[in-house]
């Protein structure tokens, strides 16, 4: 796999794993809806094969809660409006919840306004950005969002982390699936640099460089160098610091320098949400481009595969077989839900 | 240089170049406006050292006028507008000036609407993207846009070119000089490739496969397999794919596989120019964090710049000096103006 995820040993069903986690999330305060909905983001995120972002990453979740990084009762509020472009202050609210709300008020408003955008600060980690853009498509909009993270990346021509990886989502619907791109500005994240060491498996591609400044394909290299590659050299670093710029410009907030390198301290994000409501743009029949596209990647080979495609196809095949868990994330989550530590 | 481009061998003045061209636009029926801006764009590009997207293209957009591929008269009209979000349609106008129309209108429209949009469906190559960064810039707003383009690059996974290099721009105002990211989804561009096989020399990084499916730093290998890489492999891939999906589900035009392979029939391309007034979302002393994040990367390392600083650079030397032009090129624009072919 791309992502260089470990594989799972066992299965439990989604219905299972969302209300296990919404229990504890209950447990611990948050009201009956709230606690529904952050569950469904972290267990769909495992569904759709992104455990590293759902199961795997609660555990960090409740501790960034215990810690009072997460203020589980925090909304946003909006702090100004003009047109379809909102300002919002997330109040250092949980990050899925916060990302939702200001995706679900960017669809809103791009129903009068065509395109609006939302501008949220004082957010934390949305978990999968992915699923924001799933979010969209579901409702019949384009969705592009993004956030920035605390730094994890060299800007081009420098050697520490001042950059972030920054997750960069845009799906558009499609009567047969959304199309749906879900990519940071790291070649490789450093989840999946853990796992290649683990397995004792050399990256794919060079991910980054060696602490002798060479290019490697050795992942336990890098992670000793803390030099991970940005996609495309030069260009996805280029890309990374416009996408800090706007988002810090956009709603306010802080920029990537400015956020706390601890990654349970990793707080007060910024994040942009667009909408476009394309029936009102071009009125009907607006998807058959969109599937005239996926036709012609189809037809192309027999390995190519439509951004999101992959997805689809793991979320069937969980449902029907169970959403794979690490063993030892869910008995530490079925302890939590016990009322253990 | 990262994008290869040749060593010019003279210069002329800026004001010359730019005369230079605006006189055989006129003399080939532009009204005097538009062969003022028309000219303006393409000895910007030169100026600003994209002499491949500026004077070194202009004998093409010549060719193609000549062709009837540009209607040089042609302008875009109003489609379709709900809020701030419109569809024009570019009727095989100039590139460079429907694409300034398009930016300009999403720029005034962001005055009222706080975020605006417009998508444009039949237009030509737009030249340089970044201009319309520029543009966006210098009137005091955030730009971001894209535009397909004819099909030059392998979907991951497949071996045959079926998506674009989707140039795409983002832009930041900023007093000291803006942040601008002008940048396509391919590693290096068929005209960079070019630069190094003439030289001799190997790409810095690998820019494509080789006919055995190998990747390889060797440019004449990659013009000859027809597979350059896009930026990070699977994911520059992805990104060009979704580009291509909402320009022509916004604009109502073309998708990357709907337009000509042949270079001088490249028409009927699809972009999107949105613009993003932050003075009406935010009040006074946005651009503060924009000069923090410079700040912050400039004190990482001497070698760090931030996207646009080197054109800033190049255009300052450029007008101190003069702007380098190809020999061959500039006596051939010579001879068009003097009324040769």
């Amino acid at each position: 796999m791309q992502n260089g995820e470990e594989r799972a040993h066992t299965r439990v069903s989604f219905d299972e794993l969302r209300a296990s986690l919404a229990g504890i999330l209950a447990a611990h305060g948050f009201t009956d809806e709230r606690a529904a909905l952050c569950a469904r983001l972290f267990a769909e995120a495992s569904l759709d094969g992104v455990a590293s972002h759902g199961l795997n990453r609660f555990p960090r979740f409740m501790e960034m809660i215990r810690l009072g990084v997460i203020d589980i009762g925090a909304s946003p509020v909006r702090v100004r409006a003009v047109g379809g472009l909102e300002r919002w202050d997330g109040r250092n609210g949980p990050g899925n919840l916060n990302a939702h709300a200001s995706m679900g008020r960017a669809i809103e408003l791009s129903r009068t306004h065509g395109v609006a955008c939302v501008a949220l600060s004082n957010t934390n980690h949305w978990m999968r950005g992915g699923s924001y853009g799933w979010q969209a498509a579901a409702a019949g909009v384009i969705g592009l969002c993004w956030t920035n993270t605390l730094a994890n990346l060299p800007p081009w021509g420098g050697t520490e982390p001042r950059i972030g990886n920054n997750p960069l989502v845009i799906a558009v619907p499609r009567p047969g699936g959304p199309v749906v791109l879900d990519m940071a500005m790291s070649q490789f994240s450093f989840g999946a640099l853990e796992s290649y060491r683990r397995r004792g498996e050399l990256l794919p591609v060079a991910g980054g460089y060696d602490a002798a400044g060479t290019l490697t394909r050795d992942a336990a290299a890098i992670e000793g160098s803390r030099r991970p590659l940005p996609i495309g050299y030069w260009k996805g670093s280029g890309l990374s610091i416009l996408l800090d710029v706007v988002a810090a410009a956009l709603s306010g907030g802080l920029a990537t320098h400015e956020i706390s390198t601890d990654p349970l301290r990793e707080s007060g994000l910024s994040q942009v949400f667009i909408a476009f409501d394309p029936a009102s743009a071009g009125g009907q029949g607006w998807t058959e481009v969109v599937d005239r596209i996926v036709a012609d990647l189809h037809a192309a080979d027999d390995s190519v595969r439509y951004p999101g495609e992959r997805t689809r196809d793991t979320r069937e095949r969980n449902l029907r077989e169970g959403v794979p868990v690490d063993p030892e994330v869910w008995a530490a989550v079925r302890r939590l839900l016990a009322g253990g530590s």
